[in-house]
């Protein structure tokens, strides 16, 4: 299957939210020994993944992070407070188990997927799942980050990603990435897609200072201005301004949207990705679940734009997936409650009916 | 032991966060594989629990969530939307596993112990530690709670068994309660300690109208109208118009304090038991961790007065310390950072020092 067809076969396969699984899920909660409502966000949460599952009764998902990572040839223009060469070097420390993501995905019991898509370094690793399109993107502020044909290898090595963790059990996806200057496409890509400008959308990314946010924005202002980049294409646009790694979380949130599976979003960058996957095919914005607030006003405008509400907001701005993944344990208790809490019935307690 | 003399005992031993443990948990993270605070909330939480642990690397914490529950006289006001043979009823959804504090205690692998003490009718449960002071307050819009012994007894109780729990190997605690009508016992308590109106710490519970609010704020002040209550003395304070589970959830809190084991506190009520132990023992207010943030206006307020920023927003209002077990894997999460994170010497990436 050529990345085309794979793109096209996964669009054509989206299904919406099934909304009847959705309010049986509601009428089971309202059964439970608890007032109405009253466990909140986390009630919202199990119907909401019962609609993307179609099924009133999800049971326990098999967790998956999936760590996307890639570098930016914007890197040179110096918008980040880190050097190229730590994409690769994260990279390693994924593979070996120490980065923050590991860990929290080691508490959450979750398998966690390290995939290269295009570090400017390969690194050679068991624990690194090569699906190298290029050797990171070209610099935006000059030229295009790639060319149409490897942003849809890069959604389709996504998509087929999904489709393999599904195949092996897994059910709720949480997107992660690492990518020194990616926050610059990241801002880039939003800007194009929300139409918006890109004083509202750049943030500090990990840590920099107003200068150096200053100049991130007239970058992001030059990517823009090289070419008219076409908000209503966004194969395009992740071409034009993207980066490689976020094609491959938009393919990834394709994919487990057209296999019903719940996709977690971390931070800035993973927002982008899976915006970008949803003006691919609105009803895949059905499966996406906000994990945390990141501090960058552009995940702020994505969430506005998608209509979502973060679980976490505990100021995280690492990126890595550690957001997602910290909010698994949140989808693994609603599902508990969905499916353990005894009735009114059972229990033999009062239904105040509230 | 008298109880007065375990209570003057804990106070005794209560210790203040060490500040070297935290600082010295603080400069570990910042040798982590991340930007410097990165993790925002996760990384003031590892600090704040070093702290209390006095010990720059706490390692992994065996969790306990502690339910305790009594009946509430004031409910014959029809403050609350369920009758008061609810209590009693959840009491035994707790000792059968099937109530969602159960549920959630299951999933963050925390052990659950449910202690009676006082609710009307006594239930035969081996899954129900008796810690029994009277079967129930009495009507605190007539005439006080329970006496000051009684207080000082529940009191002991809770310190009692914090101290069990501390010395089977528990090295968190997270607090949890049940008791028809004790948001009205909660809300009196805390207008009393924090010298506030009726109408500013009072709320909808698990859900009650507008007028039934009024009619509860009306109780309130009916309960602090009868004899004037010293906000100074705080045993008298929860004597006057408090709960036998406030009084023991606050003895916990003060017996955690004392062997610096951090309490994790839920919604309403367990605030103002914390709040409590806090104008008996200031220094113990060092060990609490806000869970999460209920709606009810009386929780904001105790957590202002106390400087505590919950760590959840999930629109809770069940209570049952539902939201402090789900903040459990946070507290997981936190300590296994510090615990398990490669810094950039051990991992050979570039600290940008950011």
């Amino acid at each position: 299957m050529t990345p085309r067809a794979r793109l096209e076969a996964a669009i054509a396969a989206a299904a919406a939210a099934d909304a009847a699984a959705a309010a049986a899920a509601r009428r089971a909660l309202d059964g439970k020994t608890k007032p109405r409502g009253s466990l909140g966000r986390l009630e919202e949460l199990a119907c909401r993944i019962a609609g993307i599952r179609a099924s009133a009764a999800p049971g326990r998902l098999e967790p998956a992070v999936v760590v996307a990572a890639a570098d930016h040839g914007v890197a040179v223009e110096g918008v980040s407070a880190y050097p190229q060469e730590v994409t690769a070097q994260m990279l390693g420390t994924f593979a070996g188990g120490g980065a923050a993501v590991c860990v929290l995905a080691r508490q959450a019991g979750a398998r966690l997927i390290v995939v290269d898509l295009g570090v400017r370094e390969p690194i050679d690793h068991p624990a690194v799942l090569d699906r190298r399109v290029r050797a990171g993107t070209a610099n935006i502020a000059r030229e295009p980050a790639m060319t149409r044909g490897e942003a849809e290898e890069a959604l389709a090595a996504g998509i087929e990603l999904a489709d393999g963790l599904v195949d092996d059990g897994v059910g709720v996806i949480a997107l992660g990435e690492m990518g020194i200057a990616n926050t610059t496409a990241a801002s880039a890509l939003t800007a194009v897609l929300l139409d918006a400008d890109p004083a509202a959308v750049c943030g500090r990314g990990t840590g920099i200072d107003d200068q150096r946010l200053s100049h991130k924005i007239a970058v992001v202002r030059r990517a823009l201005g090289r070419t008219p980049v076409d908000p209503t294409d966004p194969v395009g646009a992740i071409a034009a301004v993207g980066g490689l790694e976020i094609a491959a979380l938009a393919g990834v949130t394709l994919g487990a949207g057209a296999r019903r599976t719940p996709v977690l979003v971390d931070g800035f960058i993973t927002a982008a990705a899976a915006l970008a996957a949803t003006r691919l095919c609105p009803s895949c914005g059905d499966a996406l679940i906000a994990a945390h607030r990141s501090p960058e006003p552009g995940h702020g405008a994505i969430l506005a734009a998608l209509g979502l509400e973060p679980l976490l907001d505990l100021r995280l701005r690492l990126g890595e997936g550690t957001g997602a993944t910290l909010a698994l344990p949140l989808i693994a208790a609603a599902l508990a409650v969905l499916s353990e809490m005894a009735t009114f019935d059972e229990a033999g307690v009062t239904d105040a009916g509230a």
